[in-house]
C-alpha cells in the first residue's frame, strides 16, 4: 500500500512517519526547501518513541520517496493526506490538482485543523471522496483522528478512513455534523483565549498557567476527559447533579466570554518573552524529546491500567500479534 | 499541629485526608449527616493511593477528631480550611463565626472555587489573615493549590499557606491577583461552555468529546501545560512563530465564545443520559478509583521522568527522605 502526504511540515512529517512504521510505502511532496531535513528529524523522533509504545514489533519500515512533483507524488497513490498550511486558497489549489491527478477511487484526506471538509472540495467528484482526517501533534504518538465527511462525502470512504486509521494504531472519531475547527480546536481555541486574557491581565504567567494545568485538571483530562471527570464531582448524584449544582456558574462572569483578545505586538512580545524564561534554554528539539518521553512513559502506564490511550495501544498491539 | 477542617464534602474530606497522612491532627465540623460517611470513604480512598507515590513512608497518620460544633473544631486550631459549599451568604456566615472563634494569629484558607478573597471577609481584622487556598479533586493526590491573597491579607499569612501546603506535598501557586474563578476554573469554564454547546448542538456526544480529549490534546497538556505545548508547535520559530502563524484564528468562529449555552432541562436530561451510557454502569466510587489508579500509574511515570507532577512529588520525597 502506498500513500501520498502533500504537505510535509511537521503535521505532514508525522503522518508519514506513521504511515512508514506501519509498513506503507510513502511519496511525499512539498516544496519547502527545509521539508527534507524536517521529515527526517520527524522520522528519527517517530523511529525512537513509537516502537515504545508496543510489546511487539512493529512491520518493516515502508520506503520513503520523495517526489519532484504533486503529480508524481499522488499518481498510484491508495491514499492521498493534504497537510499543506491551513490557507484556504492554497488548500483550495492543492485540491484541485490533487482531484485531477488522482485515480478516481482514491479517498483525498485533509488534516486541516480549522476548515469544514464541504469548503475545500474543487467540485462535485471530487467533494465524494474528500473528508478532513485531522491528527493531533506528535502524530507519530498521539492516537486521535477528527475524521469529518461533508454531506457529499461517500460512506464507502468513511469506512475507509475509518479501518485505515485503526490500522495504522489511531482512534478515528467521526464527527458527524461539520463545523469550523472540527471539536478539539474549538475546545482548545476556547481554553486559549481565556489563557491569553490571564497573561494580558497580568494574571497570571505561561509558567504560573503551565503548572495550574500539569499539576490540577490536566492529569484529570488525560486519563478521563470532561465529562467523565465532572460526572465523578457530582458524587452519587452523578452528572444530572453536577450539571444542577454547577449551573449557575454559566452565568456568572468566570470567563471573558463576550469578547477576544487582541494580539499587539506588545502582548506578542509578553507572552514569547514569559515562554522564553519558561524553556530555561531548551530547544524545541529538546523539548519536543522530553514530551514524547513524557508521553510515552504515561501512554505506557494507561496502557498497563487499559484506561484511555492505554484502550488504543492495547487494541493496536492485538492486531499487531494477529498479524505476527 | 492541628487543621480545623470546616464542611467536610469531597473538597473538605480530600483535606482532612491530605492533612492527617501528613501527620496533621485533624478537627473536623460538618453538620450534614451524610458527612461521617463521605469523609470515611475519602479517607479509605487517599490511604489506598496516596502512599503509592512515594518510595519513603509517609509520617504516622494523625488523629481525626469531629468536633459537635463550629467552635469547638477552631478553637485550637494551627490552620483553619474552609470548604462550605459555593454559597457566598453561607460562605460570609461561616468565615464571620471563625473569625470570632479562633486564635487571632491563625490563618483561615477558603477552599473557594470561584469567589475572590476579599468578598468572603467579615470585618477587617479577618481581612489579614484570610486567603483562598484552592485545592483540586482528588485534593489527597492532586498537588495543585491556587493561594489566592486580597491586597489585605498579610504577608506572613501567605508564607506561612505556600510553606504549609509544600510540607503537604502540594504544588501551592501564588495567584497575584485576585479575580473571579481564579485561573483554573475560568480555564475549564471556557472549555465547558464551549463542550456545553457541541453536545447541545449535536456535533458530538459526552463519549466523544472526553475521547477527543483523552487521546488528543489530554495527554500533551497533562505533562507540559498549554504554552509550552504551543512553544513546540511552532517549530524553531518558537513562541513568537505560534502565534503569529495562529493569531488570526483568533478574529474566526473557532467558538462560541460571543453566547453562553442555556442549562435548560433538556439539556441536563441529554447530558445526563449521554454520561450514564457512557459509564456503562460503573458507580461513582468505582469510577473514582479507577481514575485514583490511572493518576497514581501516570504520576508514577511522570516521577521517573521528573517531569510536570513529577518534579512536585521527587521534591517531596526528598522531604520525607530529610524526615528520616
Amino acid at each position: 500500500m502506498k500513500a501520498a502526504v502533500v504537505g510535509a511540515g511537521v503535521i505532514g512529517g508525522g503522518w508519514a512517519a506513521r504511515f512508514l512504521l506501519h509498513g506503507w510505502n510513502v511519496t511525499v511532496f512539498d516544496p519547502s526547501a527545509t521539508a527534507r531535513a524536517g521529515l527526517e528529524a520527524t522520522l528519527t523522533a517517530a523511529r525512537r518513541s513509537l516502537p515504545k509504545l508496543y510489546d511487539r514489533p512493529l512491520p518493516d519500515e515502508g520506503r520513503l520517496i520523495t517526489a519532484p512533483d504533486l503529480e508524481t507524488a499522488i499518481a498510484d497513490a491508495d491514499w492521498i493526506q493534504e497537510s499543506v498550511s491551513e490557507d484556504l486558497d492554497l488548500k483550495r489549489r492543492v485540491h484541485g490538482a490533487v482531484a485531477k491527478g488522482s485515480r478516481p477511487d482514491v479517498p483525498i484526506a485533509s488534516s486541516t485543523s480549522g476548515f469544514r471538509p464541504s469548503v475545500l472540495a474543487a467540485d462535485t467528484a471530487h467533494d465524494a471522496r474528500l473528508l478532513v482526517c485531522h491528527p493531533f501533534n506528535p502524530v507519530y504518538l498521539l492516537p486521535l483522528v477528527e475524521v469529518v465527511p461533508s454531506e457529499r462525502t461517500g460512506p464507502e470512504v468513511l469506512d475507509r478512513a475509518m479501518s485505515l486509521l485503526e490500522a495504522l494504531g489511531m482512534k478515528p472519531v467521526h464527527i458527524r455534523r461539520e463545523i469550523d475547527a472540527h471539536v478539539a480546536d474549538r475546545l482548545m481555541e476556547a481554553m486559549w483565549r481565556e489563557a491569553l486574557w490571564l497573561v494580558r491581565d497580568g494574571i497570571a504567567t505561561t509558567e504560573e498557567i503551565d503548572t495550574v494545568i500539569r499539576c490540577g485538571f490536566g492529569p484529570r483530562w488525560a486519563q478521563m476527559g470532561l465529562f467523565e471527570t465532572y460526572r465523578i464531582a457530582g458524587g452519587e448524584g452523578g452528572m444530572k447533579h453536577f450539571l444542577t449544582q454547577f449551573g449557575p456558574a454559566l452565568k456568572w462572569p468566570w470567563s471573558r466570554l463576550t469578547d477576544v483578545p487582541e494580539l499587539t505586538g506588545e502582548l506578542i512580545e509578553e507572552i514569547a518573552r514569559q515562554s522564553d524564561a519558561q524553556a530555561q534554554g531548551a530547544s524545541i528539539r529538546e523539548l519536543e524529546r522530553h514530551r514524547d518521553d513524557n508521553l510515552v512513559a504515561m501512554f505506557r502506564a494507561l496502557k498497563t491500567r487499559n484506561q484511555g490511550v492505554g484502550e488504543v495501544l492495547n487494541a493496536a498491539e492485538a492486531r499487531l500479534r494477529r498479524r505476527d
